[in-house]
């Protein structure tokens, strides 16, 4: 028996490796030194998901709607979707929905719908689109190099020249690892290029509620309509372990094809939960109330992260998302052969976990990532203390 | 750009597609005849989820558990799965399990494992694994078939032939949509046909509990290895929309490939459901008191229906599983082209919803499914009565 080609070059996340390895090592670390452990390697929420939609989850079994859920969504799922949509000034019909697990399944079988299909993206890319999506759907990917040296600008040419090449454009805005919010201008320079060439605009809009510097753009207000936009709860409500999210697109036929994918998977997503982010959204005063306390709290810690790094080697500030992507190689000796190992060893030494820059991409190693979405700003400050002594003390 | 066959060929499934006829029906023929219409079409489960796992799923949202799940799931989750196992006398490891997103993702992550597999399995089948799971998993099915006309016995001859070019053998006991409950013998003469050919043994356990004659005996009971056992909580727990099962094999190698798989698919089910459903198979009073209450009641249902159908053609009584699979091609006029066409029409016409028996397999046209999961005695009897009334008077 011969295991298909598509299992055999998944890997499982560097970031879950980095993070067994840290919860091995903080019990001693702490012990030995009396020092906290610092955690910037996760990409978890760390706050309570809102009672209001926990409560609206009790609320959905005691009305006992557990039974088998409406393949591609919940009618009343899609109208709160569609209600959200429309405040955001975005009008889209309930035939241009679906319920997913999470984003991750938006972006799994909208890249297995195109198997084998040519992607062009930026690098660095979100590491679970490189260890799983890709390979596990057979995509080819080909990374638009962004550069910690430039802010992260984009290369328009190096853009209109793997575009040409390319099936579809994955595009993730906020970015996850760079913090970077593209504007509308970019995203409408973007789509122009893609609808030259054919090429489908998928947009991972998972961060489009984590926006400190500019406004998020959904690729869903272009006027192109070759676009899938995939969301996610996960992120917006500190709701992770729901695994709830829905993929938006004007093409009826595209959505119609991934509700077949998504109903052969898995039946289609747990119908209390489907209940609950309906209420998510629905509840104008209970999600004022919560966005109101949540973006503050990380734009505290996202400015106690960024203003304290040293700017020696922080250069550009998180817009978006929860992280802080940093070019580490100058300081790096330059006998060192795996840069990666070297980075994640010289931190963790030091108490500290970080995701090192491979994850993202080849031509990311020597960077690191740092997350600010699961410490309050007391451990935040602590971290970067010790950061700065180590990479400067490292010159 | 082109969509991948996987997604051309998948067709969502006859048995929504009668359900959603049925519901636009229903009020009308209600209506104009002062009688209930019969819903004998659906494979859901007409109790309510039992309250002590939706009180465990509201326990874990106060304990936060809403943070991303473990791939391949929660410590805690698999070891109540090993409390289970161990209840019904099986020893495995927690190397052994994977949590899914019910029974229906662990076989289409198993047949996507071996995409492009030739597999043998008994005909009649599970229609969703002839419109999706085969067809997404490009899987060429090659059916044995089970005939009323012997009461769906097996001809090892035919099992023979067909396993000795095949890949897998998908085995589905207690069988949908027959009732049969295949016995101990029967299960072992199969594993030692597939295991002369060096076939893998898929068993789709998932209506394990749900048993009236004779006992279900689990793949995993078999001394072959080459087995992946795949099981559901939707059927045992009526708590088909919470999406929650699990699959089980000896062969670590195949657990940790489905891991990559679904970690890839979904990031995992969510952590609170994971915690209900803990609760489910730990709480051995609570569970014990469900069955007590469940198993009887549906054994009612099932006597309603098999006890007062008439005997002109009914033979076989299910064993187990919810449904009576009937053969009634000589009662259809031999002019009538589209057999199913005419007994879908002809029942619908009387205020009964049934599945056409095409819908589990090409030969199979002239057969019905009866289901007796989700009407009461009262109306299961209204139902039959009608049924009796047409058959015989078509004669």
């Amino acid at each position: 028996m011969n295991i298909h080609s598509s299992f055999q070059d998944i890997s499982l996340s560097k970031i879950v490796e980095v993070s067994e390895a840290a919860r091995e090592a903080a019990p001693k670390f702490e012990q030995n030194t009396g020092k906290p452990f610092i955690f910037f390697q996760r990409g978890e929420v760390g706050f309570d998901t809102p009672t209001y939609i926990t409560n609206a989850l009790y609320e959905a079994m005691q009305k006992g709607l557990t039974k088998y859920p409406k393949s591609g969504g919940e009618k009343w799922f899609k109208k709160a979707v569609l209600h959200m949509l429309h405040l955001e000034g975005l009008e889209v019909d309930k035939n241009h929905v679906i319920c997913t697990h999470g984003g991750q399944e938006g972006l799994q079988l909208t890249f297995s719908l195109f198997r084998g299909s040519v992607t062009a993206g930026f690098g660095p890319c979100w590491s679970c689109m490189l260890d799983n999506i890709f390979p596990y759907s057979q995509t080819n990917f080909v990374p638009i190099p962004l550069r910690h040296e430039d802010g992260f600008q984009v290369h328009w040419d190096e853009v209109e020249r793997v575009v040409k090449t390319a099936d579809i454009f994955y595009f993730n805005t906020p970015h996850n690892p760079t913090g970077k919010v593209f504007s509308r201008d970019e995203t409408e320079r973007l789509s122009h290029i893609c609808k030259k060439h054919g090429v489908l605009l998928v947009a991972d809009e998972a961060y489009k509620d984590i926006v400190f510097d500019g406004d998020h753009f959904s690729a869903l207000k272009l006027e192109n309509t070759d676009v899938i936009s995939v969301f996610s709860f996960s992120k917006s409500f500190a709701a992770t372990g729901l695994r709830v999210g829905y993929t938006v697109s004007r093409n009826p036929d595209l959505i119609s094809k991934l509700i077949k994918g998504e109903y052969t998977q898995t039946a289609g997503v747990a119908t209390p939960l489907q209940y609950a982010f309906a209420e998510a959204l629905n509840n104008d005063e209970e999600r004022d109330k919560w966005f109101d306390m949540y973006l503050p709290e990380l734009r505290a810690r996202r400015d106690c992260l960024c203003d304290t790094l040293d700017p020696a080697f922080l250069t550009t500030k998180a817009q978006g998302a929860f992280y802080c992507f940093i070019d580490l190689n100058r300081f790096i000796p330059k006998a060192v052969q795996d840069r990666d190992q070297y980075l994640l060893d010289l931190f963790m030494r030091n108490g500290i976990a970080i995701v090192p820059g491979s994850a993202f991409g080849r031509d990311y190693s020597g960077y690191i990532r740092l997350s600010f979405s699961t410490l309050d700003c007391g451990l935040i400050e602590e971290g970067v203390r010790r950061t700065n002594e180590l990479i400067l003390s490292n010159v």
